[in-house]
């Protein structure tokens, strides 16, 4: 019958969209019956994983426990979260269920490592701020022996307001699109190479940003990791 | 808390997008956590309901009760179905489970019957020859008073055929586009005003369809009608 993909969504809701469609748009398949089972849960109630980071505000950990064994309950062979700062909490998570949790993160530096080895070195990354201070992908880079380029803190600001404004469902009109094409020209001329979209908002916006810059996307990697795993 | 909306998806896979994508594209939101709590079974392994009407193939409802077992026991408050064929079914699908299961095919014609009175009797029916044969929009539209035009033999086998390459993933790329242009053209000259999208793979390709035709998405209404339930 093959697997069932859950996945632990609503952080944001058009990320979890995102990924979904990712997986069925990159699933070989001719009629319905050909695609694979996904259960879906949506649940925009989890608490701002960027607050609790930052401010110290409410814990998001319980009501992940509780999306992720829904999930489990319901059936699922493997999770998906398609949002990165959420993986601050993904021990405690793991724990918290039998069956596993695909860690984006790791998947996305292996997925560079395998796929775009020329761009080690040469990456930028955009991820929220609370991902970012976690030191999250900065970690999962320098444990490959990469190393990432970071912005500065007036650029964070920048890439900050396009995730909230992206969040709040503004993607083609989002007013930050200027600003980032402006910020990858300026570390371009540094040597970067590519963008890493490392908060699910932001592949939103890549139909968007200029054409001349090289895009990584972790939600696309993540959904083709997911197929090969369904289809094990 | 608020609701938690229930869809029994899969029926095809691109269609359960449309309707998720549709429901938190309307939700008033500024974050993520004043979206409302859904819960998506993708079951694409329910066999095809038009092979089921058409040709007596595989039963679709014990699997279609499967799912919408699924759903009830992880907690949802009501089902939406995307696939107006599955409808032919709805009777003893609602009987399986103690939650409401909204009627997508009565949710249409409510709809149109509230928000556009005056096109009534001038819709073109847009749906699988399955839908077509079993009557589900017209017994609808007749209880209402109100008259569908229904496509000639011919211009069916047009509209099954765009809806098959749609469920293989070819929506702007569909090949009928010109075909379902002229389809509507000659309509026009019958004094048909709109079409109804009454398969949910026909919104797919409303983008990529002639501006000038009127189109009615079910997919759209049901999502409305969604958003006003979780909200209740």
């Amino acid at each position: 019958m093959g697997k069932t993909i859950g996945i632990m969504g609503g952080m944001g809701p058009m990320a979890t969209i995102d990924l979904f469609e990712k997986i069925v748009a990159h699933t070989p398949a001719a009629t319905d019956q050909d695609h694979i089972r996904m259960l879906i849960y949506n649940n925009p109630k989890i608490p701002s994983r960027m607050e609790a980071i930052l401010e110290q505000k409410e814990d998001p950990l319980p009501e992940m426990i509780r999306s992720a064994r829904l999930l489990e309950a319901a059936g699922v062979d493997f999770i998906l979260i398609p949002c990165h700062t959420a993986h601050a909490w993904y021990e405690p998570l793991q724990d918290a269920v039998t069956i596993p949790i695909v860690h984006m993160i790791e998947n996305t530096v292996a997925w560079i490592e395998r796929h775009h080895p020329q761009l080690a070195d040469r990456i930028l990354l955009l991820a929220t701020t609370a991902t970012l201070q976690k030191r999250l992908y900065q970690h999962a880079f320098s444990a490959k022996g990469m190393r990432l380029h970071i912005p500065s803190q007036a650029e964070q600001q920048v890439i900050a307001a396009a995730i909230a404004e992206a969040k709040a469902s503004r993607i083609q009109t989002n007013p930050h699109i200027g600003a980032l094409n402006r910020l990858f020209a300026h570390h371009q001329e540094q040597g970067v190479a590519a963008v890493l979209g490392a908060c699910t908002e932001i592949p939103l916006l890549f139909p968007y940003l200029d054409e001349q810059m090289k895009k990584l996307d972790p939600t696309l990697f993540l959904a083709k990791r997911a197929i090969s795993l369904a289809q094990e």
